[in-house]
């Protein structure tokens, strides 16, 4: 057959998409699959069985990585690598990660049923903790496997309950046996909703991210001073709460103070004693900062946490920050984002050179290997929620840029 | 002997508050025994204990409400009544509530040792659930008492664990068969910490509160809209703890804002889905807005609903405001107060005369009795805390206080 001629199978990625979906489901629609919980597990389970229909050889590395290889003709040449991970956020979506690991499966099985070989190995990857929303950090997985992250500091991370990441990966039975440490890779893409509302709003199929913003992760913690709330006057309380709400407002400000290409959120907060007649006395919360240029983004945190220093200063409450992480912005391989673009020209789909405001496992991916992303368009720009959609089409359309781009590259033999 | 010279022994009302503060004792040297629980339990078995100790007449009611009766002279004419609550604030402090009720026994211990009767009898009392931090409302035993607050609505009311009242109640075994009914008393002394800086900053060592302030909680729910943080722009999030941040400064700002006497709090916030990369898109928290003038404090709240619904509109966050109680402000029995000022002022201690900022339960006492209350001071002005105090000294005094309070009121014929 004619190569370019070649299309995945919609209904079969629908149909995959939908019985992952199942795991973990959420009445409203999304899907509650923390990182090595017992839903985590089954959609494991049910990933290898699919893996070993396509008879794939599977290997589950000591990160609980998973790895599924097709095999080249030559063996000797890196493979290309594409994937993405199943856990999802607390309420999260249905596509969030997910469409990353069934759209490889789908080009696995559409060269399966079509008997192409390709010269380079094929090897689709499930990847552990991208969500980082119950262990931080965030892309465990693939930070251990591509050698930026500690894989012991990663197991003694503990969850709100004070469960360790390696006994959970122990009780459901994915601490492999494999080193999680990276091996030669020829080139890697990840498939991804865009979790942002810019292909809507340019109405176009297909992004091509040039790159992902860097990421700045930093935890506040302020104590305050608790005392019964009705006969404390006003003047000489040091309310924890009151300095966080001061500094959660700076946040939200700091993008419009700072110019440029700039987001700053708080996410989480917690508060103690949290008794509405106790003048709170301790109060955690964490700041997330991303930018295009890194070093705008470290302007902006400077200039916040002056803010805040005044602020723990005037309220008599004295303020710890940690910075959690900080993760540079990645430029992707030009060659490979550029054969995106021109693949999604030929098959005929609209697209959009554009960024990544969203981390993904490809930003410790594109520290090793050349690396490329696809991206689909998220409804109304939402996603992390339980409303979080795409069209079946769209996840069609990424599906081939993304077996075109893998077949460009697997045929590659220098 | 001359009735005006007795004084309590301030050595043996230490030894039964410390003896006391061993139950539920916390590393921090607070107390930790929140109602029904265990502790709570150890700590009524003891009470009782030393109320058999003295020969008194002991009651459980159906709210588990413990009286112990001293026979005065003539039973016909309605007793005194003073005490407060055994239950504590999760890491509390071993003063709050447990002074009220050992300062009435310290006073029985010593009419008893010198042989002293009272025409009228005096009942000393444990109020079950005072605090209200692990079932609320606060203050229900009392209220209940009073008739101010319904009984089976208590009976059913559930903590955080889902345990119900009325079982944690039976469990404990002070599920009594009195029914928990008002019948006349001719004068309630609640002898408590000041819970607030006043007395410590004037100097004083008795306070004479006129009575307590208003309290008025409100819930507030705000609604915005979730999604990745990393590429979702500024412009168009609508972020619901922005608008609670904003909210809460507001809170802060009502006093100086609206002048005269009036304090508000927020203590208490729930932030969904709290995950550091999803803008937060549902907020809960609470104001405890307190004032001696119950239309000012209305008229203030009525002021920051009006800015509560700008922010929320102007963050299109949809804002849902429950009043959850207002209880006006309590005048104690004008005479009853004056013999507080007149006895301190017998006994040579220095005294205010102010108000009480914390709800206590006097409050449904003030209802259907004659009612005063006797403050000591609380170092720092500090209270539900584990660092909680008060010197030795004070808690003699404030106990002396009402010896002679309980001794008038007491021997009084009409």
């Amino acid at each position: 057959m004619n190569l370019s001629e070649l299309r995945i199978d919609g209904k079969r990625l629908q149909k995959t998409l939908e019985e992952m979906a199942i795991i973990g489901a959420t009445p409203g629609g999304g899907v509650q699959r923390l990182t090595l919980t017992d839903e985590d597990k089954q959609a494991r389970d049910l990933f290898i069985q699919w893996l070993q229909d396509l008879s794939l050889n599977v290997t589950i590395d000591e990160m609980g990585n998973i790895f599924g290889k097709r095999e080249g003709l030559n063996d000797d040449l890196p493979p290309i690598v594409s994937g993405s991970h199943l856990d999802s956020q607390p309420k999260g979506g249905r596509f969030d990660g997910v469409l990353g690991v069934m759209g490889p499966l789908e080009v696995l099985w559409t060269l399966h049923e079509n008997n192409i070989e390709t010269v380079r190995s094929i090897v689709i990857v499930d990847w552990t903790n991208e969500e980082g929303s119950r262990f931080a950090p965030c892309m465990a997985g693939s930070g251990v496997w591509a050698g930026a992250l500690d894989r012991n500091g990663v197991y003694q991370r503990t969850d709100l309950n004070e469960a360790c990441f390696i006994d959970e990966l122990e009780r459901i039975g994915y601490r492999g046996e494999t080193p999680a440490t990276k091996w030669p890779i020829h080139a890697y893409y990840e498939y991804h909703i865009e979790q942002g509302p810019n292909l809507e709003r340019e109405r176009k199929i297909i992004g091509v991210p040039k790159g992902i913003v860097c990421l700045h992760w930093y935890d506040i913690y302020l104590e305050g001073e608790a005392n019964q709330v009705g006969p404390t006057p006003m003047e000489g309380r040091h309310d924890a709460l009151c300095a966080a709400a001061e500094m959660i407002l700076k946040v939200n400000h700091l993008p419009e103070k700072m110019g440029g290409n700039l987001v700053a959120t708080v996410g989480e907060i917690q508060n103690y004693p949290n008794s509405r007649n106790i003048i709170p006395d301790k109060v955690h919360f964490t700041v997330d900062i991303r930018s295009w240029d890194d070093v705008h983004a470290v302007n902006a945190w400077d200039d916040l946490r002056r803010d805040f220093e005044v602020i723990a200063d005037q309220r008599g409450c004295p303020i710890d920050i940690e910075e959690t992480c900080r993760v540079g912005h990645a430029s992707f391989d030009e060659r490979l984002v550029k054969r995106v673009l021109d693949t999604a020209e030929e098959l005929e789909y609209s697209n959009l050179y554009m960024v990544s405001g969203a981390g993904h496992d490809a930003s410790y991916m594109n520290q090793i290997t050349a690396t490329a992303m696809i991206f689909v368009p998220s409804l109304n720009g939402r996603s992390h929620v339980e409303v979080e959609n795409t069209s079946w089409k769209d996840c069609e359309a990424g599906a081939n840029v993304l077996l075109h781009c893998i077949l460009k590259s697997a045929n590659e033999t220098g």
